[in-house]
């Protein structure tokens, strides 16, 4: 049962009990039309509205400014990837990439295969265990791409880097799980399936004066401009999808918004990192301490052998999702939005009481 | 209600009552896993086991060949008119479109913006109200572009023409909905939300040895090759709609397969051809009736202004969506797979009760 099972998925992850609830008191027949939200036309009024409330949600729960566009695409932040230096990477520019892991190593691969682009920082050196905060801009900079949250190795920009170059960041593991300043990015980007609801939905938040620089060469639905015109209705949209994204970020209102989101993420990370600190060496955490990451909790138990047998153990024990990912291997806990505070409390008595039969 | 609600919209549309009465009883908690099958991580075993559940119902259905491979994509049946060209067509290469409606015109548009197109055949001087038969093949040709089924215009082909080059055919409005020979065909794709689910799917059944032609220079998610080699698990996919697609695909294996639903969507389209053939030009069909669509019956009430009020009354009896893509105007009724036969009797029945109190 839900109440049994304790979800630290890395994405597809966790949505809020009650959002499913009320999506499935809805399911059949939405708001007494007589059909599923899924089975309306995406040009009708009732669909036209949620579509609608999504965006104003979105706007303010971010004090996103006038001046920027709310875009809903397809295609996840891997086609963002590419489309990033589709539209903004013309010949004799450079593009800057902050490489703190896997992501931004892919994000920079799609740019190189379209143009030139370089690493404006790295942290690869030190395993990716921290942010790099030393940026190193070149002349004619495009723009400059940074992961916000890295998903995999469990960092986290605390603070922006002050840059006079059009920034653009990937915060598809941690958008709207704090405020953010939007009028430091000249574009925001995240898939939704970790904090906004299910997979099949990508958000883009860009600045009007940059979108205008883009090329218009480009596909038509590879260009943002196609979506930004259309108010993301340029053809058919995830529907669904969008219905659920609005209703998370209802929730996230009743939640108290941003700010008590925040409070709440870090109460809950902090109960697992406590753990991993106080175990004299037990657990250990991947990331270097100032540079932790809220949404993905990344650690190991010092004996390999026992650390097969935690995992195993609490999978029995109903966590889901605690495996590293496979390219690294090791525990990680993701503690999205909307993973309960009961769960984190769990898993950290449960983290305490295996230390105390095997230490 | 749903009961009284007869839902004829052109896409997003109907889809099975059972399909969302089973997604709804599992929406909270899929197969006793305590999660939702959104909050479930695409790498995890209960996911890939809906994931290639449906892909191997897809197969059975359409009796695929062994040689085909089976993808589902992001990005709509927009995003397959632009990946098509920046596959497969080369410099001194060209490529044949059908012009059959709106749809081939967007296809054959996204082609030019990336290399050299023809049209091999075209109805538009008909107002596109038949299917054109009569190919004229260039040398040099690449593939050839067709639309199985005009969503607009309300045209459908019958019959294949045999071609010696490859043919791609998107079949976004009328996939599944009749057995298809799929070995005449190098490619074959469509956005699910007609005949197959939720928005945010793209199916696409494509040849293997076609396949292998594709150039390699393309942004990664942008190669049909790159989710053809993973499964289409080479990023998250849209779990949710794949997962619903999967149950209408089993739906449709109740139903007794494509021949009894083939059979059934020919009762279901001559009960409303019917009506309109016996109204003596009070109604009249868009389509030359030997190109008529199962899918999309298009017709118009011969007096304009009757036909207003033919539209405003059938909306107020619980009719959705009968009114013409707003390109063409006039009406149209939606009748896919999942459209009950019930409903199109009682549009019948309205349909000729109108004229009676109207003629
Ligand atoms: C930071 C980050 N960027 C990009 C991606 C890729 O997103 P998608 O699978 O939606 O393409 C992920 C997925 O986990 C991610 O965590
Ligand atoms: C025949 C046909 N092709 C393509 C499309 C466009 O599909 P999408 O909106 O998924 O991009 C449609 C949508 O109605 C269609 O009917
Ligand atoms: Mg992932
Ligand atoms: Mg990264
Ligand atoms: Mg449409
Ligand atoms: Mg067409």
């Amino acid at each position: 049962t839900r109440e049994t099972t304790y979800n630290f998925n890395a994405g597809p992850s966790a949505l809020p009990t009650v959002v499913l609830e009320r999506a499935q008191a809805q399911l059949l027949d939405f708001e007494g039309n007589g059909m599923s939200i899924m089975e309306m036309s995406h040009r009708g009024k009732v669909y036209e509205a949620v579509h609608n409330a999504a965006i104003e949600r979105m706007r303010k729960l971010y004090n996103i400014p006038e001046d920027y566009e709310v875009i809903f695409m397809q295609g996840g932040a891997s086609l963002q990837f590419s489309m990033i230096p589709m539209n903004f990477l013309s010949e004799g520019e450079t593009a800057g990439y902050v490489m703190s892991g896997s992501w931004s190593q892919k994000a920079l691969k799609e740019a190189k295969m379209q143009g030139v682009a370089y690493e404006v920082a790295s942290s690869k050196d030190n395993q990716f265990k921290n942010i790099p905060m030393d940026w190193n801009v070149q002349d004619n900079t495009r723009y400059i791409h940074m992961t916000s949250n890295n998903t995999i190795y469990g960092t986290q920009f605390k603070d922006i880097p002050e840059v006079n170059v059009p920034l653009i960041a990937d915060m598809s593991s941690d958008i709207m799980s704090k405020p953010v300043d939007v009028s430091k990015f000249a574009m925001i980007y995240a898939g939704a399936q970790k904090n906004l609801g299910p997979s099949g939905v990508t958000v883009v938040i860009v600045k009007k004066d940059f979108l205008e620089t883009a090329k218009e060469e480009n596909p038509t639905v590879l260009q943002y401009k196609t979506h930004a015109d259309s108010n993301s209705l340029y053809h058919t949209p995830p529907t669904f999808g969008i219905y659920m994204l609005g209703e998370v970020l209802k929730w996230i209102e009743e939640q108290g918004g941003l700010e008590a989101v925040d409070r709440q993420n870090e109460m809950k990370a902090g109960l697992i990192y406590d753990v991993i600190d106080a175990s004299e060496g037990f657990y250990y955490g991947h990331a270097d301490k100032d540079s932790r990451s809220l949404m993905n909790i990344t650690f190991r138990v010092a004996d390999e052998a026992l650390e097969k047998q935690f995992l195993a153990e609490a999978a029995e024990a109903g966590f889901v999702g605690l495996n590293g990912h496979r390219s690294v291997g090791g525990c990680r806990a993701s503690a999205y939005n909307a993973v309960p505070v009961a769960a984190c409390e769990a898993l950290a008595t449960f983290m305490k009481e295996f230390q105390a039969k095997h230490a």
